[in-house]
């Protein structure tokens, strides 16, 4: 494996993990129980999607919570156009994500990267694809706000709450404790909590992990037997197979600009050091094979083709037609069981909301 | 009642039985036993919304068909750019309709007319502001078409179905007895006898219609009683109150242009004859207080402003405040129970799917 393109402390520190992570691989297979070891090595890696819902730093989950957050996460009308909800882009349908490349939000605008999915997101170390946000209530006013998406305000969202009873008496349920609940603070809470709910238990890689070596076929196994090996694993593990830490994409090898356009650096715009140019995340990777298409540009519409490329441009490797299908069948032990969810019923407007505003 | 803006014979048969309509009203205010003539009349007038799900011409409602039409009219996928389905401009969440005034679509273009709800509409007479389709089958087909709507066409659409294999699956079990089950004509079937399920059955006024004299308040009743009585209801009557035929907008005085603009000339464009310039299909009034704005210009934001310019343009009256409120407090008692959706979890797409597409 050559090394190349290091930029700062930060990457070597995540080079270094790399090879650690190869070389757990390497003990996985020169082993005798091999099937036994890799299940091993893999609940060392990975930890499997719990069947309930997760606690919230500062967030109880409560059902009033829950219930309001998922009708503002379908309301469009907290976006000033009153078409774009959350759901537009982290459809629920298509795997909490849109149809990419990247989102279409306000005035048909083009936003620069692809939307992450919203299943399983209150597993991530933080949010957005540079971890700007550290939680999900901090996530949920960004594209609210943004005027390449939603091009709203707090104060038009807490008009708009305001001016519908309905909105006003669930906030007093979902916040019982406090004088005037229906803050943008609030607002935010409510969908974190939603969100919490959204998660994908039950998949084939977590009967895996919890002891059913049946779970996957040889396919899957070999797959995840590379996905260690290769080094995959090292940015992409923990409970959601990604999501945890932050990394260059292009450790080893420049991606096109296509792939990793040169105006957007990543994490750089968050933390300002050297280091982190084209830092991002690593993506989540839980339900990968339901959301095409990938990384954060969104310009790659084949999972297997993604594979290839993360393999050469992170880890130097350029894996064969067969480990590439092993990889994806693997992957495809990561789609879990999709909550079930009842479309809303929304409150009516009242003559004191605002009125839908599509210009700038 | 003053007679003016007769513009040929299919107005004036229209206008003949609004006189009909209030001479049935006079008849109510005279008898003795005031409420249960006032529910007999109203039973000749309108009917309730029924609790099963109603038969559609030459298109047997399957539980295989409404499940593939509910996921086709909440997947995106049908639109050319990805992100507009049905339930876009259809939105079920907030009365069927969208937040207006009139739709806003492919390329943030802004549609001529307001998007008429979908509950409840496989009772209308026809589809569309100007009944330009005979049923809900027709309908289906135009929206995606469109320019200014989902720009697509039949071909990207078969397309797009055929290259997801669950969709492939679904259109076998929703129309088992065809060879190639993937055609434009099914999926518009499957969008109608899923759009068949969307009705609203058990509004006060169903309850009322049915015996239960109760259901109705004093100041719904005396709305009611003043609903038939200034005319409204020979226009809108029937299961959908409204919805059943096709009348001039302003049959006594003109609208203002932003209400009735020029361009629009109604079923005209349909029928190409003088008579039905500035016609359009009665509103159903089903529902009508969750989906404000009104009229097909959509720019009238208040029920009670909307019961006003009715009783002035087509009826020549100018109603008092009181008045207002009680035919107001009467629509509301056609609020129904919306069915409850679980939102879908659509297929993914495949490499063979067309890529989405913002441009013309």
């Amino acid at each position: 494996m050559k090394l190349i393109g290091r930029k700062s402390a930060v990457p070597v520190l995540r080079l270094a993990r790399t090879l650690r992570a190869a070389a757990v691989a390497i003990l996985i297979s020169s082993s005798a129980g091999a099937d036994d070891d890799l299940m091993e090595a893999a609940r060392q890696t990975f930890k499997p999607i719990p069947s309930v819902v997760p606690a919230v730093k500062d967030n109880p989950v409560t059902h009033e919570k829950v219930e309001l957050g998922k009708m503002l996460f379908f309301d469009p009308r907290v976006s000033a156009s009153g078409i774009i909800s959350c759901n537009t882009c982290h459809n629920l349908g298509t795997g909490g994500v849109d149809a990419g490349p990247t989102s279409v939000g306000h005035g048909w605008q083009r936003g620069p990267r692809r939307a992450p999915t919203v299943y399983n997101a209150v597993f991530n170390v933080a949010q957005f694809w540079d971890g700007r946000a550290a939680d999900l209530k901090t996530q949920a006013k960004g594209p609210v706000q943004a005027s390449v998406e939603m091009n709203a305000t707090p104060d038009r969202v807490i008009s708009t709450l305001n001016s519908m009873n309905d909105y006003v008496v669930m906030f007093k349920k979902a916040f019982p404790n406090e004088v005037a609940p229906v803050t943008f603070d609030n607002f935010a809470r409510a969908i974190e909590a939603f969100e919490a709910i959204l998660i994908t238990p039950a998949a084939p890689f977590d009967q895996y992990l919890e002891g059913n070596t049946n779970a996957l076929d040889d396919q899957q196994k070999a797959g995840l037997k590379l996905f260690m090996e290769t080094g995959c694993a090292s940015c992409h593990n923990g409970i959601n197979v990604g999501g945890q830490d932050y990394f260059p994409f292009g450790a080893i090898k420049k991606p096109s600009t296509s792939l990793l356009p040169i105006a957007d650096k990543g994490r750089f715009a968050v933390t300002k050091v050297a280091g982190d140019e084209y830092v991002f995340r690593s993506a989540p990777l839980r339900n990968v094979a339901l959301r095409p298409p990938y990384f954060h540009s969104g310009q790659v519409w084949s999972l297997k083709r993604a594979v290839g490329v993360m393999a050469e441009v992170q880890l130097g490797v350029k894996l064969g037609d067969k480990e590439e299908n092993d990889i994806v069948a693997f992957l495809n032990s990561l789609t879990g069981q999709l909550p079930k969810i009842e479309y809303p019923i929304l409150p009516t407007r009242t003559d004191t909301t605002p009125l839908p505003s599509l210009g700038k």
